[in-house]
């Protein structure tokens, strides 16, 4: 008889009760850096805070095309006595100014283009009017209008963004305002997949009467992709006490982390969680959750490592996989932020909904557009192994412990699991 | 002087009008497709309806652990009068099953195994009591209980996925259980970006007088990987019209589409717009639109091909990319549906807002959680140059052309372009 058979799950921990009780082993840490070119960090996690080093822009330059010169100058023009400047130089973006602007002096300035010593407000070409070496200007301007000074952007020792912050496009632009070539980002988590049952057959396999192919170990391989991991694929091992003891031994040598899935709920074969006790302290941590669906779900701890043990049932199996698994990852890679998947949308909940007290449920709903507002529809197939529905449904509705049920017409807040068409 | 200086922009076309022209050319067609590994394939646009030509489950089975049985034989037990029924074989989830269930038989079962001959349903093991060859059942069963039927999950014919879906981690679980190993997919769009500007520096060098680093081309490119594209960094070109012409022309030879940056202005050395018209018809077919940042943004087609101008501020560049530039890129890849780049919150102005009439503007806010609710404070420095903005700011929102202010404290919706802390 296996450790779950034996327990039963008689007591389910509630998933906060779980995860806290598993991180307070303290074993999960953040992991290494590397440094990546700027333009491949977008989506990594910048390991250290950023603090600038230089002023941006690092001179004083022109925000338009126009013509640079001294604000007082300016002080008495107006549309019937507009005052001449003599141009003195054209300063081109890229180029270097040579002459600077005396009184009464103008010079011909491009957007971006550095101010020329002595000027102190560009006016824009289209309120000029030029002749020969003469530009008449019609009106007043203020000191540093159009220019944008030095340090107006940032300023050296400003702090831009935080350690743990992930890095978004607008921050490859800065990290290059800011000449960085490449950046330091934590390493991908390397994370191991196993999946454990004499019934599964590898992917691309014909399904065969008694047995079945193998669909949570590419779902989860998958998602780690997209949650910027290193998945490691450890394939499909029979229910046997010592290859997964093997398989389990040498993935946690390799990898951050194992993600092992099949076996672990009371069937009779269950070996998994008696080979996860068999390795060391702590061994399990958790082992039923209150959640549905994922109640077989489990948390280990072996060689100071962190140990996901999924549902066999593809659902339970993903809904684990983005409850714990996630969180998990995320403090791996120093980050509070845990990424989201989809948007959240309100909706109306087409029909009531009854949950158990004390379990966390999350429904497959449908979400539509249904002017006014979005309209959510539980998926009438609520069983975890029915994979459709997850295919078929848009979006999780959360159930939290302590509602027994959620009316028809209510309000509710649903995370799209797929984008809305 | 330069084509955009003759026109000035005199005439700016709202986005709406100019994506319209655009599109109306018709030479933004789906690319072709790929063959990718399923794990590979999330994220990836589906290039074909996904029509499943299996039943899902393959055959019937039991959906727990317990005893295979006739539903029949328990209709008359109860607590005190239980039916006693002979085991008469074991199956295991990977086996098959030998013997079929007779009268006053049952055969005890694992979640997963094929239902044996005979049996219309399965009774959980903690709700039976057994005693060696003997199982006694306390309650009547209806058939088909906790079994999971042949076709149940789906069934041949079912059309899954529509072509164009960005596929899911669920998705990869159902494309494993229907067998798959491999999947069509839409090719990742090859896309080109170029830099103009006499005044530019690759990143990684230091700032220097009257020079810049470029910060476009290593922002675009990124947000290029983060859309699932295969950017061609052409690097950066002098503002040298032969130069210029040669790039566009290599670019478009090679590629599904380009995006050029800085130049597009109304600048004295502003070229790009006139190599681009230099180069065949229909050439420029926007240029000068009604948003704010991003004035200068422009959309032409050479070679079939669609190119945009990106302004040369870094804001304004950003915000045409994921404004004009990503729904040509969802066009190439098939998919109507833009995939989401951040959530979007509700929240309440801080300050009034207010936006010239036929303009639609971008207003960079700063999303906070303060009870109740969120709130959104524009940030102060609106220059499109001032990139720190971006990187300070976490959300965009958007006052379209018919608005002209929002008052503080009224509801908005702002998208985050930087998940919450």
């Amino acid at each position: 008889m296996s450790r779950s058979q034996k327990t039963g799950f008689s007591k389910l921990l509630t998933i906060d009760d779980a995860m806290r009780k598993f991180f307070s082993y303290g074993v999960v840490h953040r992991i290494q850096t590397v440094e990546v070119p700027i333009v491949s960090s977008v989506g990594r996690v910048l390991a250290s805070n950023l603090v600038t080093n230089i002023d941006l822009p690092p001179y004083d330059r022109s925000a338009v095309d126009g013509f640079a010169l001294r604000a007082e100058d300016t002080l008495r023009s107006s549309e019937n006595n507009p005052i001449s400047l003599k141009i003195v130089d054209v300063v081109e973006i890229g180029t270097t100014p040579k002459v600077p602007v005396g009184r009464l002096e103008a010079v011909r300035i491009s957007t971006g283009a550095p101010r020329p010593e002595g000027a102190d407000a560009v006016v824009m070409i289209e309120h000029t009017a030029q002749k020969k070496d003469q530009v008449r200007i019609f009106n007043p301007i203020s000191a540093w209008k159009n220019m944008i000074r030095k340090g107006e952007d940032v300023k050296v020792g400003d702090l831009l963004l935080e350690e743990g912050a992930e890095i978004m496009p607008q921050d490859v632009g800065m990290l290059s305002a800011l000449s960085f070539s490449s950046i330091k980002v934590i390493r991908k988590p390397r994370v191991a997949v196993l999946s454990v049952g004499d019934e599964l057959l590898k992917e691309g396999s014909e399904q065969t009467y008694g047995k079945t192919v193998d669909i949570n170990r590419p779902a989860i391989l998958s998602s780690l992709l997209q949650d910027g991991c290193e998945p490691l694929d450890l394939g499909i091992v029979g229910d046997d006490f010592g290859i997964v003891e093997e398989k389990v031994k040498e993935a946690l040598e390799k990898n951050d982390m194992l993600l092992v899935g099949g076996g672990t709920s009371v069937g009779s074969k269950d070996i998994v969680p008696d080979v996860l006790d068999s390795l060391g302290e702590p061994g399990i941590v958790a082992h039923g959750l209150a959640m549905r669906p994922g109640k077989p779900a489990g948390l280990a701890i072996l060689n100071k490592k962190p140990v996901v043990l999924l549902p066999g049932f593809p659902v339970a199996a993903l809904i684990t996989y983005s409850i714990i698994a996630r969180p998990i990852i995320f403090r791996l890679l120093g980050s509070e932020n845990i990424r989201n998947t989809g948007d959240i949308v309100k909706a109306r909940l087409t029909r009531k909904i009854d949950s158990p007290p004390g379990i966390r449920e999350f429904v497959r709903v449908v979400i539509r557009n249904k002017s006014p507002g979005f309209s959510a529809e539980p998926v009438t197939a609520t069983g975890a192994s029915i994979l459709s529905s997850m295919v078929r449904s848009n979006g999780i509705l959360v159930v939290p412990e302590n509602i027994e049920s959620i009316r028809q017409n209510e309000p509710v807040e649903v995370r799209l699991i797929r984008p809305l068409k």
